[in-house]
């Protein structure tokens, strides 16, 4: 099989590649949202159709949530697992986007063209530069070089509720001699990355009552206890004034990174002054004995991602609320317990609580971060492959985020996980005007049928 | 004129004047939504027809917000004013009312029959009490007693914007040798007050900008600031743990509570044990070193009476969000002056504010406290016109609300003012299932006949 031809086939077909997926971003596939949850159903249809069209055995399977996709084509070793998941994030603040964030097109941009809409870089992008390259090879070649099993997830920004009672199911089914992840981003313009440290989540909500009805502030301040003023000042000790996060045994499990590493991340030069910038920020907000990709790596994290309490509508309104609630979440990092953490936030809050005050826990989740083997010869085949597609080597990165399935994959199926993806730090996943470079859905494409080829060499 | 005559009348005509009030109720004029602007104005629409039916010359008067409404009756000393205000609080969460809050009705509870409805108690039930003491007054004697100038206000629930504009340019035609004021509440259930002191009111909101969008807490998370943290830790900072407000120099200006008052108020021993139990609470959240009268009554608060910021859907979105907002209000007492207090609040904020964060006030509003000469006769007049209504004899109390126009009236115009009023703890006002007694419109009604007749002696 010539890569060269794959790669030439990739680039004549780029037009027909991208009407494809412009058609599966107009499907408002919002898993968190019930309300889309036929939309979701229509996009796990369409990415059946998709699998089929190239050859494969497809079909959505069910869940108690959102259906999976699974799909098997070729034959031959290595046995190759892909995932990628086909939900996208809700969209508000719905004003701030500059048009329908559903009505995919190409825009014109100072840094060249985008595919503007929500999901275009998280994640249905990233997946479809993955099937693409499938096309290809089998458009030159008539088949794959190997056996290919796609996994296509519809609940990843909801939780992935289904995922793991699936894997543990059906997990034989899955089972492959390496799993492959479109979900991670490049490591600056010109420079790939194949991620092999991700962050864990723990995520919860939690609501404090005082009062058991909203007061009249007039009448009752003063001497009713506020929820918001409780909820305020615990969560305002989160963090010490140095950054730092104050829960008890927090940073017990957290290693200091290796020698090796560090050298490594030093060597990225890694210009926080215009990663912060580009947000209109320029104080790097973490532990303040670290350096800012450690911020962003290797350290943990509390984050609150939202709060609500009392009278927020136009207007005053003197009401001394009865509940006050947030929603919090940790990016762990090592050998951090998700339970363990939950435990000691709770611990936390109650030294906070008032005693005739109430708390609750509505929604609690966590996993576990994961670092992968990099003694596979695998990540090192991958990494050269993806190396000649781009300006710059890749490199093996950290990545802030978490994504659960990577640890999945290695503890419950024991497979190695090679994370690539080809999305840039402006590409405003989970925002407004989200976008994916035209140019990193075209050399994604092409990293892949590299990839692919380079694994079954 | 014959007292007696009057209230046998009242009480012969009291189911006409419920159905009035129903009527009234019926109308949603809540004033700080845009959306019920026509409701506010039939409201206005409403009272001047009231006024009318009573002989009264009336008009709604034109302001930038909702019209005030005049309107003059009778002849004599002494001309007194009498205020009260039309509109009605917003009335979410609307899943909490177990009826339609503007389909007022009566009720059967287990403390008597109640009017149910948004407005109730706050303050259409209260002002109708001395509508309908003067229709009485008519219906029995053909003409009040002295004269008696109406003020309705359409914008009390919406920090009044007009008023002061109002009192300045037209105050001539409203000066009187005396103000009454309807908007306060009964002591206890037998024992009705008149309210000598009033907190003042500094109300504003706040925003804090970190990032300049909402940004996904994977990639961003520890190193760019989270504005919820910076927002609640300062407002989590704005009490120490003794429950004392931090702002400096906000007690500069608060006296101490006369002795004669302090005496007074130990012997009205208040239950502040069933006043916060009938809530769901039992400490007193205010400062460890005064009793719950001096919190709720002569203290200042520092309330916050909404929050939010990111998101707050249902699900999980981890987002690291680009702004988060409070509103803020303070109760003022003695000579603390609204904008000194501003200032600090300001002051405050800024030393948690990181450099390249920002912090905007959208709105802000305050007024100074207001204590009553009660060397004017007409204060003992009024409490032993009212004390012969009820079981107990009327107390002059304190009131932890906020009634700027009492301060108006007293510094624009001049004129000393009676607040009585006949609301309970347990109405619900700002609140879900908003009440007022029948008992309470019935011996409210009652007792402004009383009063009025008492101070044209």
């Amino acid at each position: 099989m010539s890569l060269d031809a794959i790669l030439s086939r990739i680039d004549d077909q780029m037009d027909d590649a991208v009407e494809r997926l412009l058609e599966l971003l107009r499907i408002p596939s919002i898993s968190t949202d019930p309300a889309f949850k036929p939309d979701v159903d229509r996009a796990a249809d369409w990415m059946v159709e998709a699998l089929k069209s190239l050859g494969a055995e497809a079909s959505k399977r069910p869940t108690t949530g959102h259906p999976m996709v699974v799909g098997h084509l070729g034959e031959g070793k290595p046995h190759l697992l892909f995932y990628g998941h086909y939900d996208v994030q809700p969209v508000d603040p719905l004003a701030l986007w500059h048009k329908d964030p559903f009505d995919a097109s190409i825009e014109e941009t100072s840094k060249g063209k985008v595919i503007r809409a929500r999901g275009a870089a998280d994640d249905k992008g990233q997946l479809m530069t993955f099937v693409e390259a499938c096309r290809a090879i089998i458009a030159e070649h008539g088949k794959l070089p190997c056996k290919i099993t796609f996994f296509f997830e519809g609940e990843e920004e909801s939780g992935s509720p289904s995922l793991v009672p699936y894997l543990e199911e059906f997990g034989a089914e899955l089972k492959a001699d390496l799993a492959l992840i479109c979900d991670t981003g490049l490591y600056d313009r010109d420079t790939p990355a194949i991620t092999t440290q991700l962050r864990g989540l723990l995520g919860l909500e939690v609501t404090v009552t005082a009062p058991e009805m909203d007061l009249h502030s007039g009448m009752y301040g003063g001497i009713a206890m506020n929820p918001i003023r409780v909820l305020s000042k615990a969560l305002g000790a989160l963090h010490d004034d140095t950054g730092r996060i104050t829960l008890e045994g927090f940073y017990d499990d957290v290693p200091e990174l290796p020698d090796t590493v560090r050298a490594q991340w030093q060597n990225l030069a890694f210009d926080h002054a215009r990663f912060l910038g580009d947000v209109g920020l320029s104080i790097p907000a973490g532990e303040q004995d670290r350096t800012p990709l450690e911020m962003i790596w290797s350290r943990p994290t509390a984050e609150v991602n939202g709060i609500w309490g009392g009278y927020i509508g136009d207007g005053f309104k003197t009401v001394l609320p009865s509940k006050a609630s947030a929603k919090v979440s940790f990016r762990l990092v090592g050998q951090q317990d998700p339970e363990k953490i939950l435990a000691a936030f709770k611990k936390h809050m109650l030294t906070f609580l008032p005693d005739d005050c109430k708390i609750d826990y509505p929604h609690e989740k966590g996993s576990g971060a994961s670092v992968m083997r990099l003694d596979n010869p695998a990540f090192e085949k991958a990494r050269k492959a993806i190396s000649a597609e781009w300006p710059r080597p890749a490199v093996f990165a950290g990545c802030g985020g978490s994504i659960p399935i990577a640890g999945h994959f290695q503890d419950l199926l024991g497979m190695d996980v090679v994370l690539a993806g080809w999305g840039n730090d402006d590409d405003l996943i989970h925002s407004p005007n989200e976008k994916y470079d035209l140019r990193s859905f075209h050399l994604g494409t092409r990293s892949w049928a590299r990839v692919i080829m380079a694994l079954a060499e």
